[in-house]
């Protein structure tokens, strides 16, 4: 069945016009859908008209108000820290879906709000879902058509998630061309910590170690000097957004110190490998983390086929 | 004086026609020098005369005979280990420089094989240098013209080398349009130990830990499907050539291992922060991160500036 004969041919909505609710704004549009958009200030709701974001566009909360379906594309700390106003404009019976990057809080946070407002039923249809599209922009200007072509989005529901509300976000990612893919919360978190977490603190350390240069300032000024694009790739994260840095490590704690432990163990490895010479053994690891690399740089057909797997499983 | 005064107008002699060789082939001969260039296999000697990299070029270690000048343009572990034949070829008169990327271990080296070789007065004509310049590219392809121009080339004499030879390389660097600059190798190590041997095992370190994911294949699955730019970026050294980290272990041992318990004492510190939820202690640090990136990012005058004082000071 169609997105919108899912929804019952009622509007999309979608909360944040910035990369993500732009992007999906246009590529919903293209595809025949009536999308109300709700902004947070005046200027950016005149801009997004000017894009043409969505069909309409405003910071009046009653925006939502047919809408069968609600995006809540808004940056990971509003979503974690929802607007009680926004929680009132939701309509009841609406299906709702965010596209945080951390699941597991986010969706205990959204159970807790819901059933806090007396929506308790609405509870099993937020469905929680990660796009996995992304470029440098963010803000209005940053919204483009096919951002989601061919990429992955992540859903991860629990056994407590309602199949049709699945179902219907399913359908939405479908309409925009991307991949869908279904994986536990905590699944999702372990990984993300790994991949995302863990490294802008291992890049956050070495600016700190680097720039500390053991208290001696010529070689701070040295190093410097000779850093060249090796140490600006490796630290790029480490030395990106702090706030976003410390809302993934308030919001998946667990597991980025499961990563942190695994993680120094690691280093502390290496070091007593350098230390006791032990060449063969580190030229093993070197070889390894080389053949290790390339199966992380792209999506993996076969990976995604066991996500999918073990996703049942979970349930 | 001009570089070819300052040679007798001698040839200079070019080791290697990879990358640095054959970039300092072309820029030379732009510069109106005689340059003589040895290379290993034939192959390489017939490609690199129709690339035209060298007036002169051969598999003959006696082509290097008439040369003022000797640039070492090999990979650092052929600096490390030099053919003997290479030794023998080498004018007893000329002065002689290199390119590795690690300067103190090289200059012991090649101070006990000239010796060795009752050529100890050369030693102090033997002046090490790291010209900081690369692309991604290597082989007897690589070089091109106008590589080394605005760039630095690093040279890292000790008292023992004769201010003649400095004068000859600092021409040498001068002529191909490079920025002369001067440090202790002790300096030049630790400082490329920091922004340079620290990261790859960092990296490496990374990669082991995502590709474990605990010892879970579902989370290690979902690991590899969600990584993203990010996670390429700060693993991209990590995961390169082996070869070279292993070699950089080897011989920059005792700064690697300075930077190695420096970053684990950083990681036990965030990780002591994130299970305490020291939030705003964190926050500091992830803000100090990006403060400190910018500065790793491009050649700062004012450092450089500093790096010829503290050279004068080491003196």
């Amino acid at each position: 069945m169609s997105l919108s004969a899912l929804c019952e041919h009622r509007p999309v909505g979608i909360v944040g016009l910035g990369l993500i609710g732009g992007s999906l704004g246009l590529d919903l549009q293209a595809a025949g859908l009536e999308v109300h958009a709700l902004v947070h200030r005046e200027a950016t709701a005149v801009r997004a008209r000017e894009r043409g974001l969505a069909n309409r566009i405003g910071t009046d909360p009653g925006l939502l108000e047919a809408c069968g379906l609600v995006v809540l594309a808004l940056p990971l700390d509003r979503l974690l820290d929802p607007d009680p106003r926004l929680l009132d404009a939701l309509p009841a019976t609406a299906v709702l879906t965010d596209v945080g990057s951390v699941k597991g809080t986010l969706l205990s946070c959204w159970r807790e709000r819901l059933a806090g407002a007396g929506r308790g039923d609405q509870a099993s249809r937020f469905v929680p879902g990660h796009p996995m599209a992304g470029t440098a922009s963010s803000g209005v200007e940053a919204g483009e058509a096919g951002l989601f072509r061919g990429r992955p989005w992540l859903a991860t529901p629990d056994p407590d998630t309602a199949p049709e509300a699945i179902a219907l976000v399913r359908a939405l990612a479908e309409t925009v061309g991307a991949h869908w893919f279904l994986c536990a919360p905590v699944l999702h978190d372990r990984a993300a910590a790994l991949i995302s977490h863990l490294p802008v603190l291992a890049g956050a350390a070495l600016l700190a170690v680097a720039d500390r240069a053991g208290d001696d300032p010529e070689t701070a000024a040295l190093a410097r000097f000779m850093a060249s694009s090796g140490f600006a790739d490796t630290t790029r994260v480490g030395g990106g957004n702090p706030e976003l840095g410390l809302l993934m490590a308030r919001t998946n704690r667990p597991a980025l110190l499961q990563a942190l432990a695994a993680y120094r163990s690691e280093i502390e490895t290496l070091e007593r490998l350098v230390s006791a010479e032990a060449w063969p053994a580190l030229s093993e690891r070197l070889q390894q983390a080389q053949t290790q690399r390339p199966a992380f740089l792209r999506c993996d057909p076969a990976a995604a086929a066991r996500l999918d797997d073990s996703f049942d499983d979970a349930l």
